[in-house]
């Protein structure tokens, strides 16, 4: 529109009259840049590099590498271009709205080393979809998926040495998206940061067997709802766990297995994807996991798990609700094999216990092997090391 | 603990001997400290006050004063002493948990200069008890109230030349605390910031009568739950809204009326609380408003018509759920007088339209006056502005 009424001459400003003049595309360049592209990427190389931790050292969550990539926005301006710079703290409006609004959200993902030392990841494109989906909801603006994955690729490329050397570590990718409109009002944003951080985490389980956890089942606090945001990575979707997890501490429990409804049926547990390994009501042999009604998030590792299954062909897979009372008649009846949560955190973690409505019920999955959660564990993690060469696995 | 270790002298550190060795006094003050004062408040002046623009150009919450408050906070070191210093941005890290998984509260609350130019706050306390209680919800640290408010008087005190000389207008207080825990594990935070910036705001209604709004009241969008944290001021609760918020003004209207259940319980309008006066069911005339079961803010509006409202004793009063069916089934039979929404920013917003099912339901509010709503108005600003003596007003 700027362009056409350049070249119609009429009220226009100064330097559109001279675009025009030049050429189109540089007028069209002038409009509010609706993506941004890795081609563009701006680079400034850390000078003072950090020292590299021992891989056993490394506590999830606290170690980040020498750069980050950030992206601008703004509804005056679109996409800025992508600058990887070193990382460094953000300088924020006290006011942006993220800080007060929760506009926000995030992803999870980790970079393997694999025995070829070359550098993987894992289906990285599903997170760039939820990615995508989670800003629409949230308001923030649309990107464009793959280029923002070549960003992050470039990101990885240059701290490549941060990928621990480890057949159990790896690089955890946090990219992130956040408001940064200054102003109060409970409204869209005209500014946000797109931001990319990356750190070193070690074996989820560091004795390299599985640790199993126990889950406290408490129909009182509610995770998501329908009607609500449950099924997005939404940063709102955390902060409020936070004080149920510290009761289900309270309780012995090392998680909360989250349920919803008066059936209470079964959702997540703790962050992670619910697996239910089980002879069901009708003496199938069945894998099953809470469908996406939105009340759960459509996690990377559940679809895996689900396709993997469906691979196998061993047994049923299904996608459907249960209840705790459906659990709990299956463990009476000696019924239940496994369960266990799924995440990019563990790829699987067992569960031993549940503390429901006063009762704690154990879980026989660990005595049960665990067979599924095992065989899951070798099969998810040998692509992603690329033992087992697989589209799955993504090169840096 | 750490005194009594360091009296016994078994495996203590040096400086922890030599703070037992002088005196007690000086080792309590070595723990972590439990409360902030407002007598150890810090100020740094700010040396380029900006200029104060036209009340008349005032759009809310993008204006801000020449100074803010902040208190930092570590699980090390507790409480840090107050600041108020120039306004300014805020340096936080990338990994900051309030960016990430929405660990932040805020309140909102407005001082009023009165004819007698002195400055009142409304209430204060109730929002200092609101912030204290999400706060603890939110795994954010305790503090003490009195000190927070009267740190927030001095902030204002300061600043007072910013607060509009102008019966509709006020500053508008935003009271902030978030998390600054800069490590991705979903935990309770080590680190976070209390923070508190002020604004000028104009009129809510510029053309001094009121102007009526349309509600869109669509069951399949859901603020809040039984078992969430629908009745703290978290920041999760507002970001979703927004989107809806979009969908509203795509057919026509101004704000949502947040339903809840199958039975269509009317919970919150927009981001205010929601009033109905009508006969009810019953015959009786009576002033309803949804309980705090959870689903709703307590809102210190709320609460002061509700006040008002048994103080008149002029008809009945009652906190109770109602549905939209209701309110239809009142409205077909001509017994809904005004439906208002409440708040800090309007006092009293009336209603004109409820979108709900496909049907436009007018709401005859502004045909009944409305009185109701105009009286609520007038006594909650007179006192505001101190032309009516109360004690809910704070002299600053």
């Amino acid at each position: 529109m700027a362009a056409g009424a350049a070249l119609t001459g009429v009220k226009v400003l100064g330097r559109q009259i001279f675009a025009a003049q030049r050429n189109w595309s540089c007028v069209s360049r002038r409009a509010a840049s609706t993506i941004f592209k890795a081609s563009d990427l701006q680079i400034e190389l850390n000078k003072h590099p950090k020292e590299k931790p021992e891989v056993s050292a490394l506590v999830f969550g606290k170690t980040f590498t020498d750069h980050m990539l950030t992206v601008e926005w703004s509804s005056e301006k679109g996409w800025s271009k992508p600058h990887i710079k070193p990382f460094q703290n953000l300088s924020l409006h006290p006011a942006s709205s993220s800080l007060h609004y929760s506009i926000e959200l995030f992803e999870g993902m980790k970079a393997y080393r694999g025995e070829d030392n070359r550098v993987r990841l894992f289906r990285p494109m599903l997170n760039m979809e939820r990615m995508h989906r989670t800003a629409l909801r949230t308001t923030l603006p649309a990107f464009d998926k793959a280029e923002l994955l070549e960003c992050l690729r470039k990101l990885i490329e240059i701290d490549q040495d941060w990928v621990p050397r480890s057949n159990t570590a790896s690089l955890y990718i946090r990219p992130t998206f956040i408001s940064t409109e200054p102003s109060l009002g409970v409204a869209k944003p005209n500014h946000a940061l797109l931001y990319i951080i990356v750190g070193p985490v070690g074996p989820y389980f560091p004795t390299g067997g599985f640790n199993p956890i126990s889950l406290l089942a408490d129909p009182q606090y509610v995770r998501a709802w329908i009607g609500g945001v449950g099924n997005c990575k939404f940063g709102g979707n955390y902060g409020p766990t936070i004080y149920v997890q510290q009761e289900a501490a309270k309780e012995g429990c090392q998680q909360v297995l989250w349920l919803y409804g008066d059936d209470h049926q079964v959702t997540e547990a703790g962050t992670m994807n619910f697996f239910l390994y089980w002879i069901n009501e009708h003496g199938e042999e069945e894998l099953l996991t809470p469908p996406l009604n939105g009340l759960i998030l459509p996690g990377v590792t559940r679809h895996s798990l689900l396709d993997l299954a469906r691979e196998w062909g061993a047994f049923k897979v299904s996608e459907r609700t249960v209840t705790m009372p459906d659990v709990v008649k299956g463990l009476q009846e000696n019924r239940v094999k496994e369960i266990f949560g799924a995440g990019t955190a563990c790829v699987v973690c067992p569960v031993n216990n549940i503390l429901y409505n006063g009762s704690k019920y154990p879980i026989p999955t660990m005595e049960n092997g665990p067979d599924i959660a095992k065989r899951f564990l070798k099969e998810l993690t040998d692509i992603q090391y690329g033992r087992t060469p697989s589209d799955w696995g993504y090169l840096v």
